[in-house]
C-alpha cells in the first residue's frame, strides 16, 4: 500500500490520493478543477485510477496500462476497485475500474513494475526529442481557449512551439502535430506516474487541420511507461496520421531533460459527426 | 451469440470457434499448428479469445482491443469467460479472460462496434501504404527458422519484401522495420476477426537489427480495427522505434488492396537480458 507523505503533498499528489476502504477497493475523489468545461481531463482520470492500482500492486512504476473512457469524470467522491490479475517476477498484472456511486467512468488493465530495476542493456533508438525553443519563447496553453474552459491548466504548465500554437487563434499548421513542454504549476518533479496525465495534457494535434469537429473523446488510452524521467521539463510531442471512419489515433512521445523517452502513447478517439 | 456456418469453415475459422456453456463463457480449444516452437502465436491467442468476446458484445467488429500476454498458450482446451462493462450505443466494452485449467493466458479489455456503419465522414490521413513488390518476388516467410518451427506458417502466407527478409540468412538490414503481404493459405478472406492475427504475424522487426537475443516476448498488445478489409492480400509494415530499459515497442500498419489503413497495432515486448 502507498503512502503520500502530506508535507511534500502537491497539487497533483493531493488530487490523486486514495484511501484503501476494503480488500482492493480505494476510494478517492475527483477533485475540481482538473478539467475541461467541467469534465476532469482523462490524463488525470487515468493518474487518479493508476495511483490505486500502483498501490495495491506493490510495484512502484506502472509499465503498459490500456484505459476504456466510459463515462465522463465530474467532481465528486469516486470509488477504485483493483484486482490482482497475476503477480510474476518481473510484472504484476492488474485491472482497475472507477465508479461514480453506481456509474463506472473508467476501466483500467495494467501491468506494473520495476522501471528502474530495467534500466540499462542494449537500447536502440531511432528519433529524438523535438528540438524546441526555450520554455518563454513558446505559447503557454490557455485557461480559456473560445468558450472552452480549461481547468487543467491551473495546475500543468504546456508550453507549445509556436509554429504549432496558432490553431487557438484559427491559424492552422495544416498538419496534425504539436509539441511543446510540460511541467506541473507547482515545480513538483515528474514521475512515472506523473507521465498518466502528462500524455494527455496537450491539445488535440487535428486542432492543427480542418477537422470539422472541437472535441474528440477518448475512447481507448494506451501508456507505456519507458523510463524514470530526470528533474526537468519534459519534450512531448503529439501527432495524428489517420482520421477516417469515424475514429482518429492519437500518439505521443515525451522526453526528459537528459534526451531519454520516457512515455510513449496511443489513443484512439471518436470523431463526433460535425 | 455467433454461429459459424460450417460448410463454409476454413482454417483460420475452425481454429478460432468456441461455444457458449455458460453465462458469458465460451469453451474453444487452442489448435495445434498455430504456434511457434510448441506456443501459440499471440495473435491467434488474440483471435481465440476476441471471437468469443465478439460473439458475446453483439457487435460485428472489435475496434479496439488490448490484451496482457500472462502464459504461453500451449494446444489443448481452453475457456474464454466474457463480461460487459458497457453496453453503449456505438460501443460494447468488454473484458475476456482466457484460461487453461487454473491457468490465466490472456486477458483482454476491448470495445466492440459496428465499422461498417462508422464508415466515411470527414478523412484525413499521412502515409500510404508500403509500395511492395508483387508477392511472387517477395520472399515466403518459412515454417522453420534455424531452429525455429514456425507452425503458424502453415495456415497463413507472409510474404517479406527482399531487403527486409535477409535476417533469417544472418543478413540484417540494420533498420527495424519487415513490410510485407499477408494472406490465407486457404484463401479466406480476411475480416476485422482475422486481423487480430494479421498483426502478429510477422518476424519481430528487431531481428533486422543486431539485437542480442532470440525472441522478444509480448507483454501487451492493442490493435485498432480501422476499416473493413477489401479483398485481396494485406499490405503490412511492422517497425520498433525504441529498445531500451529491458523493453522495446512494436507498431504495425496493415493496408487493404484499396490503399486503405485497416488495422493498426502496437506492442510492448520484454528484451530478455542476452
Amino acid at each position: 500500500m502507498e503512502h503520500v507523505t502530506p508535507s511534500l503533498e502537491s497539487e497533483f499528489d493531493r488530487a490523486t490520493g486514495s484511501t484503501l476502504i476494503d480488500d482492493g477497493t480505494y476510494a478517492g475523489e475527483i477533485e475540481d478543477g482538473w478539467d475541461i468545461n467541467g469534465n476532469a481531463n482523462g490524463g488525470y482520470l487515468l493518474a487518479l485510477a493508476v495511483r490505486a492500482m500502483r498501490g495495491a500492486s506493490g510495484r512502484p512504476d506502472p509499465i503498459s496500462v490500456s484505459a476504456h473512457f466510459l463515462a465522463p469524470g465530474k467532481p465528486g467522491p469516486v470509488t477504485i476497485e483493483t484486482s490482482m490479475v497475476k503477480a510474476g517476477r518481473q510484472l504484476a498484472t492488474m485491472t482497475g475500474s472507477m465508479r461514480s456511486g453506481e456509474r463506472e467512468i473508467l476501466r483500467v488493465l495494467g501491468a506494473f513494475g520495476d522501471v528502474g530495476a530495467m534500466s540499462g542493456g542494449f537500447s536502440s533508438v531511432v528519433g529524438s526529442p523535438p528540438d524546441l525553443p526555450p520554455v518563454d519563447e513558446c505559447v503557454v496553453r490557455d485557461q480559456q481557449s473560445g468558450i472552452v474552459n480549461i481547468g487543467l491548466m491551473r495546475h500543468v504548465r504546456v508550453h507549445i512551439r509556436p509554429e504549432h500554437a496558432g490553431f487557438a487563434d484559427g491559424v492552422k499548421s495544416g498538419r496534425a502535430l504539436i509539441e511543446g513542454w510540460f511541467e506541473f504549476g507547482d515545480g513538483r518533479p515528474i514521475d512515472t506516474l506523473a507521465l498518466m496525465l502528462v500524455i494527455d495534457a496537450f491539445p488535440p494535434p487535428v486542432f492543427n487541420i480542418d477537422i470539422p469537429v472541437g472535441w474528440v473523446p477518448t475512447v481507448e488510452l494506451t501508456a507505456h511507461v519507458r523510463g524514470i524521467p530526470a528533474p526537468g521539463p519534459l519534450r512531448c510531442r503529439f501527432h495524428t496520421e489517420f482520421v477516417q471512419n469515424g475514429f482518429l489515433q492519437e500518439d505521443s512521445e515525451v522526453w526528459d531533460s537528459s534526451g531519454m523517452l520516457v512515455a510513449q502513447s496511443r489513443q484512439l478517439a471518436l470523431l463526433p459527426k460535425g
